[in-house]
């Protein structure tokens, strides 16, 4: 079967041979020798495309809008196909946003909302329908959860995703225990069809000791690719072209539903895809769900951000003041600063700060108390917005339906 | 995980291996040397038990009825925890049945009658709820038909099987395409996470070349043994036994099942297995789709029967009248005495035929030709059945809906 570029075919589980050690798939993301990530070479390896300076201008003029923080400062830095879909908007047609959450948390962390803000930013920009797919059956198999528990959580984390702000009109959220089937099913029939076990262990480096539910899985995802997978959306539509931003970690699924949708008479899906947010104890950290300090939660208060943001933040400055004045602090490896680059909107006081910061003329307390200002009044602002989404929000949202203003 | 009894841990893909050639899955059936298949090696094998005489007695008096022909004929010859279904009945309670198809073919052939056929008496004898598969998703992955195909196949194919006489008001069928989802979809998924891929190795005979859709089919045929896949019929009585017709070369999909349900809280499943029903060619000759000599179908006419029997049943007779005269016929390889086996009620008549012709005092040619008069007449009342189901019968036993004489 004709294969997506990678440098090695598939690579995943296959990114542990040799001297690459890095090893990046949807469920372990590790850099060689506990350094940080290589995105140059994860393009490299996946046979993804850069996001250029050139991608990001076209996009602000086709929408007449600023590219979002996120796009001008890099944070989606890799695609594939990404400039056949502007091609398909440039002339005049439109395309559907695909994007999901594995929903194995009570609540969000800023870098599980990192798709979620610029998928809102996509739907708005271009004005186009978008799907979301809660995976509660990953989750059910991979964390060992209840069927009830996982589905709970998926209806949890519906409310965070809910509160980015996306457009009920347009937006489709649904859980996999209460979608799969029907048309949906009948995807996964087929691309299940065009994968042999074989191919599933080079892209996921199963094992013949995983379960057969782990192995069944990768179609679940694969298929919201697919226009016909949503008759009560699409129908009659099935070419139209769907664009999934993610963080590059779910490449693999995508590579995999590339190779497939052709053979089956289908578009590819195009991607863009981001980097990792990373831990506030540095980029070589882990966020990890046993340890809340790594993280800051949309559920936190501002005395919880503004302590953990002062305690735990890795920072760049120097350890004296006099030295920090001497050499200024290491931005590279600042977290504050990399934080501001997420959620600080304003590029002139973002420049600011790292010109100030790199040069010692601004301590780490200062750079601290901007990002617990700004964390919290964005973390407030989602707290609001949730406080607002009652089950009853959630059922509309996650209603088959037509969506009335699709592509209005 | 504790496995259900079988002589050498799960057979089927394992069985090729040793001295011992008989190959029986769901996929294949072969006997050692082209000989038959040896049913006693196939219950010490699997594991099941053998459906002795007491048991036959033992439904006749609890159903008040006469044993079904293959029930006396030994055409039901293994069973799992059959006796324990009984015990339920006899206390008063309830259980349900499940059998199923895979809907390969435009016409049903006698074969693929007899389980059908004995599952509307045992509806019949106790009254029970039922519950018919199409697993149209199975066709579609391993025949390569495509969706479409296979869905029509299976309406198809419940056109025959509602002609069986199944009672509307007590039988749900459905068809995986049609049916998977909700809490089907969330039993498929507890399954799954409970079976390795080694396991459905050693079950099934997978290999690594075996595209993922038919490594995750297994739970599909699993879950309904499990009255919580049908909330619509059972919801509140999860604990609801279930009695599995089938050929025995299912048996492999429910130890599987088997294995897995205590361990995810549902009851095991019972089964009443049947042995292979012969091509005419004789018990070593495969039924083969594409020969449609080697079989009676549905849509057989009567001319159609009266030639394939005179042509190409096997018969035990001798080569001259003299040498049939002298030696008798040996019935141990005759297909037309073997058919009358399965549906000459009479048994009486069937005694008679078998004493004089093994005898040699009846000559082959008037054995045929009441073979001949008996598929007749069994497939003429077939068809005029079969004219009455229309697209809005077919239409009414797959509704998703309560049954109102469920229980009784």
């Amino acid at each position: 079967m004709a294969e997506e570029p990678t440098k090695a075919g598939y690579a995943g589980g296959g990114d542990r041979e040799g001297d690459d050690e890095q090893v990046v798939n949807p469920w372990e993301v590790t850099a060689k020798d506990g350094g940080k990530i290589d995105y140059d070479k994860l393009i490299e390896k996946f046979g993804c495309q850069r996001l250029d300076e050139s991608l990001v201008r076209r996009v602000e003029r086709l929408t007449g809008r600023p590219a979002h923080v996120f796009l001008r400062r890099g944070v989606f830095f890799a695609h594939r196909d990404f400039n056949e879909i502007l091609d398909v908007y440039e002339r005049g047609e439109k395309f559907f946003l695909y994007t999901g959450r594995g929903p194995s948390s009570e609540a969000l962390h800023m870098g599980h909302l990192v798709p979620f803000m610029f998928t809102k930013y996509l739907q708005d920009a271009f004005k186009v329908p978008l799907v979301i797919q809660l995976t509660d059956d990953e989750k059910c198999m991979w964390k060992n959860l209840t069927v009830e528990e996982s589905k709970r959580l998926a209806r949890e984390n519906a409310k965070d995703i809910i509160a980015c702000g996306f457009d009920i009109t347009r937006t489709f959220i649904f859980s996999d225990f209460s979608y799969v089937g029907g048309a949906f099913y009948e995807n996964m029939v087929k691309v299940a069809k065009c994968v042999t076990f074989n191919k599933v262990v080079g892209i996921f480096g199963f094992t013949n000791e995983d379960h057969i539910g782990k192995i069944s899985f990768p179609p679940v995802q694969a298929v919201p690719s697919f226009p016909s997978s949503f008759p009560h959306l699409f129908s009659g539509k099935d070419d139209l072209r769907c664009l999934i931003p993610c963080a590059i970690d779910q490449d693999p699924y995508f590579r995999m539903t590339r190779d497939v949708a052709p053979r089956i008479g289908y578009q590819k899906p195009a991607l863009i895809e981001s980097s990792f947010f990373p831990a506030l104890q540095g980029e070589t950290g882990k966020m990890s769900a046993s340890d809340p300090n790594s993280a800051i939660y949309v559920t936190d208060s501002s005395k919880d951000i503004k302590n953990k943001v002062n305690r735990y933040a890795f920072s760049g400055g120097q350890d004296s003041i006099e030295n920090h004045r001497k050499y200024g602090a290491n931005l590279e490896v600042d977290i504050p600063v990399k934080y501001l680059g997420f959620f600080l909107e304003d590029d002139a006081e973002l420049d600011h700060i790292k010109k100030e910061y790199g040069a010692g003329r601004m301590l780490t307390g200062e750079v601290k108390k901007r990002l617990v200002e700004v964390l919290s009044e964005l973390v407030e602002r989602h707290q609001k917005a949730r406080a607002l989404v009652t089950d009853e929000v959630v059922d509309a949202f996650m209603a088959v339906r037509p969506l009335p203003q699709m592509f209005g």
